[in-house]
C-alpha cells in the first residue's frame, strides 16, 4: 500500500470538512486513524503509560475524528526503530525518549536528559517558555518531524549494581546498561556500556550479561523486579535528572491534520508531560519503603565518584560541539537551566529548607 | 433571560449530534459560547495569561464547537465575586485562585496553597496521581461545580516592605496584603491583613494604605511596578509555595456538554497548570536580575520569623479541623506532601545538591 498517497487524500477530504458546512460530520468526514508506535514493552509501568494518557487524550477530544492505534515495542517495529519508522512513513507517529537516537542527531539528547542537565522543571522552563520548543521543531524539520514533549520520569535512580561502589575506578570494565550521554560517561570511565530495550533489561542482568543497570526509578524498577537479582540500589544519579518523553509525528502527516486536530495532539502532549512526571513521582516514595523493607540497601555514589562523572559529562557534551544545530541547542540550553536554577534555589529552594527545618 | 433553559436546549442538541451519523456537522449543531469570569485584571502578566491559555486551547480543540469569552475583573463581576457568579449560573465557569473562597468552605485553601504546603510539583502529584482531583470534585459537588487546576504561580516570594523585618515584632500592626491561609497567619502575628484584588494592590500601597504586600514573583512583580515604591523585597515566603489557579465551571453546564467537549476542557486546564507554572519560572530569574540592577535590595527573613511563622501556621490550619470534608483534605494532602517530599530529597535534591558543587 503506498501509504503517503493514502494520506494525501485523507488531508483533503480534512480539509473540505474544514471550510463548508454543508459538508458531513466532522467526525465522520476527517475521520484518521494513526499508528502510534513506542519504544515501550506493552504495560511498561510509566512509560507505556504516558504513550497510553496521550493517545487516550487525543481519542476522546477529537471525538473519533482521530483514532490512535498504539504499538508496543517489537509489535510493528523494534524498539529503537522507531524513529527510523515514523521518518520513512511506515508509522505516524513514536512515543520514546529522543536520546535513543543521539546517533541521528546529537541535539536529541537534550529533549531526554544530558548528564549533570535539567530537572523536569527546569526542562519544562526551557521547552515551553524559552527556546526549547522551537529549537525541537528544527531539529524534527531535519528528519520530516513534529515533535512535542509527552512525558517525563523526573531525576531517575542512579541504578542497581551487584556490589557496592567505592569509587571511580569500580567502573572500570563493569558491564552495565544505560542509554543516552550518560552512557557514554560511564564509558569514558571504563564501563561496557549497554543500551538495552527496557523490556530485555532484566533478563540481561539475571543471566550476568550485565553487572548492573539503570532503569527510572523506585516503582518503575520495582516493577521490573530488579530487586529479586540484587539488593544494591543507588538512589541519585547524574544520568537522567528529569528525563523527557517524546511523541513525534511524521510531519507529513501532522501538515494534513487540521489546526483543531494538530493543537489537539499539542495539548495533550503537554498535558501528558505533567501527568507522567507525577505519576512517576507520586509512586517512587511508597515503592522505596517497599524496596527497603524486601532488604533493599539504599546507597548515595560518593563524591569522588561524582567528580569523575562530572569530568567525563562535560568532555562527552564537548566532543559534539561544532554543528550549528547542536551548538545552538546546547548554549540555550544551558543558558536557560542557569535561570531558572538560580531562581528556584532561591524561592522555592529556600522555602522547602525551612519547611524542613521547622515541619520536620 | 433563563439561563437555565437556554443552557437545557443547547445540550439536547449536542446529545443529539453525538448519537447520530445523520445530524448537521457537529460544529454547528452544538455550538456554545461559555463566559468565562475570572479574578484578573484584563492582561494581568501570569494569571491572566493562564485563563487566556486555556480559554484558546479549550476554542482551537474544539473547533469551534466551544467558544469561551473571558470576563477580567469587573467586566461581568467584580474579582473576588466570581465563585458565587458561578454557583448562581449567572456565568459559565471562573478562573481564579481557590484560596479567595475559602470563606465559602475552607478545603479551599488547599486547591491554592496554605503556609508551609505543597511545592508545585508536590501539588500536581497530589492532584493527578494521589486524592486531590477527586477531593476538588467533592468540594464542588456542595457548590454545583466542577473544578480543575489550570494554572501556578510556583513557590511566590515573600514581599514588598517599607521596611527592613528584623524579627516577629515587625510585623506588630503591619498593614499587609496577602489573601488565604497566609494572610491569617500573619494577622496571628499582629499585622493587619487586607485581602485586595491584584489589580487595586499598587495603589494601596503608593497611597500608604498599605505598608506593604506580597503578589508574586520577580516577573509579575515587576510588571506591577512595586519597585517603583518601596526596594526592600524577600525572595522566599511561607503563605503561597506553589499557588495552583483554578477553572472551575458551572456543574449543570458541564454535565451538558459532550464527552469531547468535557475532555478537552479537563485537559487543556492541565496543561495550563504546566505551561503556566513554566512561564512564571522561566521568567522570574531575569527579572530578579532587573529589579536588583533597579536598585531593589533582595533579602531572606531571619530564621525567628520563619519560627513564628511556622506556629502560626500550624495554628491556622488547626482551626479548621472538625469539618468533615476539610479533615480529609488536610490528611489526604499531608500525607502526599510527606511522601512526595521524602523522594524529591533523596533524587532531585541529592542531584541538584551534587550539581551545584561541580558546576557551580
Amino acid at each position: 500500500m503506498d501509504r503517503r498517497s493514502f494520506l494525501k487524500t485523507s488531508a483533503v477530504g480534512g480539509a473540505a470538512a474544514a471550510t463548508t458546512t454543508l459538508a458531513a460530520p466532522a467526525y465522520a468526514a476527517g475521520h484518521r486513524t494513526l499508528t502510534m508506535v513506542t519504544s515501550w514493552g506493552r504495560g511498561l509501568a510509566g512509560v507505556f503509560d504516558a504513550a497510553q494518557r496521550v493517545a487516550d487524550s487525543i481519542n476522546a477530544m477529537s471525538d473519533g475524528s482521530l483514532t490512535i492505534e498504539i504499538k508496543a515495542a517489537g509489535e510493528l517495529v523494534g524498539a529503537f526503530e522507531v524513529f527510523d519508522a515514523v521518518t520513512a512513513g511506515q508509522a505516524d507517529m513514536y512515543h520514546a525518549a529522543d536520546y535513543y537516537f543521539g546517533g541521528q542527531h546529537p541535539g536529541y539528547f537534550y529533549y531526554t536528559s544530558v548528564p549533570f542537565g535539567m530537572t523536569a522543571q527546569e526542562l519544562a522552563n526551557w521547552y515551553y517558555h524559552g527556546d526549547g520548543m522551537a529549537l525541537h521543531d528544527e531539529l524534527g524539520q531535519i528528519f520530516g518531524l513534529k515533535s512535542f514533549l509527552a512525558g517525563n520520569t523526573g531525576a531517575q535512580a542512579g541504578g542497581w549494581f551487584r556490589n557496592e561502589i567505592s569509587g571511580p575506578e569500580d567502573f572500570n570494565g563493569l558491564k552495565f546498561r544505560m542509554p543516552g550521554m550518560g552512557g557514554e560517561v560511564l564509558g569514558k570511565m571504563g564501563a561496557s556500556v549497554q543500551n538495552l530495550p527496557g523490556a530485555e533489561v532484566y533478563q540481561a542482568l539475571a543471566s550476568g550479561a550485565l553487572d548492573g543497570t539503570e532503569w527510572i526509578g523506585p516503582w518503575a524498577d520495582e516493577k521490573a523486579g530488579f530487586q529479586e537479582i540484587t539488593k544494591i540500589y543507588y538512589t541519585a544519579g547524574m544520568h537522567e535528572p528529569g528525563a523527557g518523553l517524546s511523541l513525534a509525528t511524521n510531519r507529513d502527516v501532522f501538515d494534513s491534520l487540521t489546526p483543531a486536530q494538530q493543537k489537539i495532539i499539542e495539548i495533550a502532549a503537554g498535558e501528558c508531560h505533567q501527568w507522567n512526571l507525577a505519576q512517576f513521582l507520586n509512586n517512587n516514595g511508597a515503592a522505596l519503603q517497599r524496596l527497603q523493607s524486601g532488604g533493599v540497601k539504599v546507597l548515595e555514589f560518593p563524591d569522588t565518584v561524582w567528580d569523575a562523572m562530572g569530568a567525563a559529562a562535560a568532555e562527552t557534551k564537548d566532543q559534539y560541539n561544532g554543528d550549528e544545530i547542536y551548538d545552538k541547542i546546547r548554549t540555550s540550553y544551558e543558558a536557560s537551566m542557569s535561570a531558572s536554577s538560580g531562581w528556584l534555589t532561591k524561592s522555592e529552594g529556600a522555602y522547602r529548607a525551612q519547611r524542613d527545618r521547622i515541619t520536620g
